[in-house]
């Protein structure tokens, strides 16, 4: 089955697209209606961002199961403090009082992103407001890189697994975005019911080696997948024997051997989180189909100095 | 006098102002209307930029008197080659054939903004298309920090200098921006000149001492004002008798002292172009009333990690 949103992410001669990450994390609040508009203002039309479900069973959109201490302001104007509540135990009512457009710059995760504006009153976005923008005219182009986040509390909960699926293929298909979107998860149960609730629609793999997990200061959700180890370049065929239309490694984890095996399998290959200069020039080496990236800029930067093009046409 | 605009640049008790240069050149094209979009769209609303005059007398916005070689691609794609052409050579139409959405990566002037996105179809503003966003109510708080460019091959004319202010007092006037602008310039006469014409509007004065002249790769429109060779804390008296409202000096050119001296006289003290984390570091520390910088957003990290605000409320 030929998807047109896996075309989207694919690279080509002299071709190399470069996808947004969490909106555009190194220049505005991640995972905010800001951010991801200004990647779609800047020709980076393809949104990679994190979905969770809430209490009332709305999708939105935040990279963790709890409400990340660094990133929330209660409305005190205080960064979390303590423990950090469930996501799931609160409406999106509740979510949305809190303010998310600052870094604490006391946290390690708020150290990491010396350059993003920092905003007062901004609110964690749902899915639905995301539809919306990109339903826009002008935005016609853009494709989602969706994330699924499976909880790790519910992992072996095969009803939460398929109601998460469900509400989020229910906003899509509301508005006519499943030709647009790609459901992306590190949890390949999850994968595997997106595949049986929308066999229309393509699956995409992250993947991350347990040698190279040193993605400091995040709650990845919980890995449901095969155990890697010693595996590094057989990852594309498990990948594509469970169906997947488009691989996503973390970039410390691929090689020459895996991208060309991953290449001839007819998977697209999408790493992330690519943000130096030296891992930038190494993916564009390697020839990877697709680079994510919280500095979106930065890498067109790089593309444009070697004559590389991020679209079809210029 | 009192000038609204001024205020708008002063700092205060734990408040220090941001001024996006450019609009943020370290985040898009410089002198673009993305660019200062962005600006507003972060908080910033504070817009530094150059205006120069078109052969069919139209104010335009760009750094250079000359097309700059590294930013303006032309018809072909190809970045400029050969002598520049004058921008008071050229119609607004003729250059707005021009691109200036990407930077030459083979240049050092490119190499000096590894960050900024890279755009196609991005034309040179003219300053009525700046005076119309910032006309948008949502950005009623936008001031304009409005540089104007003295041509070194007509320093010494009179008659152009007050063409040049007319010009762009015209435009400022046709939409009541007047309350809303500062005018600001390297050029003492034609700050002069600006006083003449327009006494109800401040004058900033830019300055910087001919030992720390190292802002490499661009063409500064020749400084038309005293020697300050060995008078480095005397400048803001100077700029005072001359009738200044704000003092722009270089940032390498502060010191506890002027600053001090500065702010005695009732100047508003707006630095440039600071960049470096530990510039930023040091002028907040020196207490200056406005940071001016090609990274506005990292600007705010630092002032929002110590607890500084950039807006009178926040």
């Amino acid at each position: 089955m030929a998807f047109p949103q896996v075309e989207a992410f694919r690279g080509g001669e002299n071709l190399i697209r470069v996808v947004g990450h969490r909106g555009a994390r190194g220049v505005l609040p991640e995972n905010s209606m800001i951010g991801f508009d200004f990647s779609l203002s800047i020709d980076v039309p393809l949104l990679e961002f994190d979905v969770v479900l809430t209490a009332d069973d709305v999708p939105v959109i935040t990279h963790n199961h709890r409400l990340h201490a660094p990133t929330f302001r209660d409305t005190t104007g205080r960064f979390l403090a303590g423990e950090e509540p469930k996501v799931s135990s609160l409406t999106v009512e509740q979510i949305q009082q809190f303010d998310i457009g600052r870094l604490d710059g006391q946290s390690a995760y708020g150290r990491r992103f010396p350059d993003q504006a920092q905003l007062d009153g901004i609110r964690v976005p749902t899915l639905m407001n995301l539809l919306e923008l990109v339903e826009s005219p002008k935005y016609g182009n853009a494709c989602l890189m969706l994330e699924l986040k499976s909880d790790p509390d519910l992992a072996h909960d095969a009803s939460h697994r398929q109601k998460f699926v469900k509400c989020v293929l229910q906003e899509l298909r509301a508005k006519s975005m499943s030709s647009r979107a790609v459901l992306h998860s590190f949890d390949w149960n999850l994968l595997e019911e997106c595949q049986h609730q929308a066999p229309d629609m393509p699956s995409s793999y992250l993947t991350q080696l347990p040698d190279n997990s040193d993605d400091v200061g995040e709650d990845s959700s919980k890995a449901v997948c095969p155990d890697f180890r010693g595996r590094r370049d057989e990852i594309p065929v498990l990948v594509k024997e469970a169906g997947g239309s488009l691989w996503c490694p973390y970039f410390a984890d691929v090689t020459a051997e895996n991208v060309a095996l991953a290449k001839e399998l007819g998977l697209c290959v999408a790493v992330w989180t690519v943000n130096e200069h030296d891992d930038i020039c190494r993916m564009i080496e390697l020839g990877v189909d697709a680079i994510v990236s919280d500095y979106p800029g930065r890498v067109q930067r790089h593309l444009s100095d070697l004559g590389i093009r991020w679209r079809t046409a210029h």
